[in-house]
């Protein structure tokens, strides 16, 4: 367990980051009309804000390679406001009920207008990148434009396959496969782009970006697998989300990929058939078999060792990607985020 | 009616930039996996082309302006990937059955493939545009990207005012409400944006875009005045969607409109409660009665008359905002694309 004290420091960096970006991403939406349809309903997701993460790492990447907070903002500002559009869209998708201690958008707003609220906010996102055009030059912006189209097709490539297996109920996934698609739709826009996109903005395009693509996938990785767990055993009220969720919607999670493996003929076949229905058609009691058979196979322990393995090996590239990084106070703030993500329960 | 000599030109001149801008289109979708969630639903969707307008119109105006057909192919490309990204979303968010003749995708698919799908278009539409930035230079590429985040405001705040009014089963609404959710959601998109985008990359930025804005708004509302009209009284095979599909789904069309207007007190009672329910409570008998007072009070008549007045309005503004393109042959083509976009069947 990481301390208090550290915990708290590292919680208080993050909201400062959080906080600049908030404030430069409202300071920028439309307040014209359509209002009830729209924009009000942008304002109000983004008034739950999450952690901040994904702009934390941003800027703090970015001011660890020489550069200044105000050069990333716009880019945070992008990442933040894509991410948000991902959960609104991947609430629809997933059938999730509940975000951030609040009903999921469409739950409120229904799928046809919440799809809409996506599809704006994800445009506005881009928005960002093109103002940012005239600080950066031409040159870099070509290069964050390339990063920014990257990083969405990892990610809609890794909601395709995971999408599809939970449609077609595809039980035969290893451990790999797992962290194929958390590479893809996690990794990638939690760590790796934030990462990247900082360096390239701090150093003006002089570093190689290839060099976060393993921390970030691993920093990623424990984020996701961390993400899993307090799913089946957080506090609801803390971590914001429907805990069992994932059972209910019938996730490709590690401990499922796990249990898989372990389990007898006759345990798969009764998983299988858990599965098979829509999250409608499932019922407490299957929620509570899965959840118990993942006790009896100790995949919830597997997933946490795998997770302190990830830890590790993040802090041991972290160490090689930041290296050069002449910026020891916001590099020091990201090597201590590392534990900090692995341990979290919020 | 518009002679078939003329009208085999016209689409056969639609068809070859149609075509000239699927060749560019599907040779650059990516082709690696994941193919069968993604990739290849992708491809199905863009197997089946509609007529090609919008790039026509852009490739055209360019070359009309004194620009080249490879010139404008790659924001011919963006807005035709964008145009079908759109439609993807629209059908579930219309809950359309059919499209081009074929199921829906999210029929065939379900709704979080497809609406992962249309993200996955929507950026990919965004690659064509970065990848133009070398052809045309960080000045006029920073405007194009300006006028393709403006678009797709447009289109996505038209969108959403016409979701807003049909869940919530709005029905004080007037010719000018209509018209306005015209010009975000189709007009834009479909007329303004690609002659816009057309003149400047043909005249290298030196045009006055804002003088294509009426002339594309009204021939926009033209092309969709007609959608509305064939909708309700098209041929199924040629039009491609479910006919009477626009009163199943209770879209807001300006025989609607015409109707809430001219009825009686009690229809309009009627009228609210056959709009009050979803369409899958809507009853085939309370489609025929919505149709039957269509004609009852002379809407159609009303839209066709509605529609002639727009084509004549066209017409004239269209002699002001090509004045001065030297490009005659195109120039022409633009000109003919009027009377034949308000008398098409398909």
């Amino acid at each position: 367990m990481v301390a208090s004290t550290e915990t708290a420091g590292i919680e208080r960096q993050l909201a400062h980051y959080r906080d600049l970006t908030y404030d430069a991403l409202l300071g920028q939406l439309p307040t014209r009309e359509p209002r009830r349809y729209l924009y009000d309903l942008i304002a109000g997701q983004l008034s739950h804000a999450g952690k901040g993460l994904r702009p934390a790492l941003c800027i703090a990447t970015c001011r660890a390679f020489g550069g200044s907070t105000e050069q990333a903002l716009p880019s945070a500002v992008s990442i933040e406001l894509l991410h948000n559009a991902f959960l609104v869209h991947d609430d629809i998708e997933d059938g999730s009920l509940y975000r951030r201690n609040e009903a999921a958008l469409y739950v409120e707003e229904g799928v046809p207008i919440a799809l809409n609220v996506g599809d704006a906010m994800n445009v506005l996102s881009i928005g960002s990148l093109i103002e940012n055009i005239p600080v950066l030059g031409a040159d870099l912006s070509y290069r964050v434009f390339h990063e920014a189209q990257h990083l969405i097709l990892q990610s809609v490539e890794g909601q395709a396959l995971e999408l599809g297996w939970t449609r077609d109920n595809v039980v035969d996934l290893t451990e790999d496969d797992y962290l194929r698609v958390v590479l893809k739709k996690t990794c990638w826009y939690t760590a790796i782009h934030p990462c990247r996109i900082g360096a390239l903005i701090g150093t003006a395009g002089a570093v190689d970006a290839d060099r976060f693509n393993l921390f970030g996938f691993l920093l990623g990785a424990a984020f996701q697998i961390q993400d899993d767990v307090l799913n089946l055993i957080g506090d609801q009220g803390r971590y914001g989300k429907e805990i069992l969720g994932d059972i209910w919607e019938g996730k490709r999670t590690l401990m499922l990929v796990h249990a898989l493996r372990e389990c007898t003929a006759d345990e798969r076949e009764e998983l299988r058939r858990v599965f098979s229905v829509g999250r409608d058609r499932r019922t407490e009691r299957d929620v509570d078999w899965v959840f118990r058979l993942f006790q009896r196979h100790g995949s919830i322990d597997f997933a946490r060792a795998a997770l302190r393995q990830v830890v590790h090996a993040a802090q041991d590239e972290f160490d090689d990607a930041y290296r050069d990084a002449p910026g020891v106070a916001d590099r020091d703030f990201i090597r201590r985020l590392i534990p900090y993500l692995g341990d979290r329960e919020v």
